[in-house]
């Protein structure tokens, strides 16, 4: 397992149903592809979220989002944590 | 107080040591400008660093971070997370 920081972009105006609403997409199906969304943040000014997750593969993370319905535009594997 | 996530590019190869005598050169300063780092996410393949906060303003982010020596390349204020 590795950890994951995935970005969406054109969020903007994002409210915090929408966000709860995509996260709980998430965590309905994550565990089919062995993937645990830790948090995920949220600027609807810019327009941007970001996922944290813990997953075997970046495909992975990109298959979750992709079924849950919010493909995202980056997916960035992050070893290093402070 | 509020929550900012604060992204780095071009950190390409970073290691962990540097991700963390970073960190620590924030944390060293951080309470002069009311900012609190929680945590930092690094992905050296494509150098970007993340950083979750608790500042006052994005400002004072930016004020830690100039100052510690590793002005980020973006600053968004983050109201909402899951």
């Amino acid at each position: 397992m590795a950890t994951f920081m995935d970005v969406h972009h054109g969020m903007d105006g994002i409210t915090a149903e929408e966000l709860e609403a995509a996260h709980q997409a998430d965590l309905a199906i994550e565990r089919s592809e062995g993937v645990t969304f830790k948090q995920a943040w949220a600027d609807p000014a810019s327009g941007t979220v970001w996922c944290l997750s813990e997953a075997p593969s970046a495909d992975a993370v990109q298959r979750v989002h992709e079924r849950a319905g919010h493909k995202p535009d980056e997916i960035h594997s992050v070893p290093l944590s402070v």
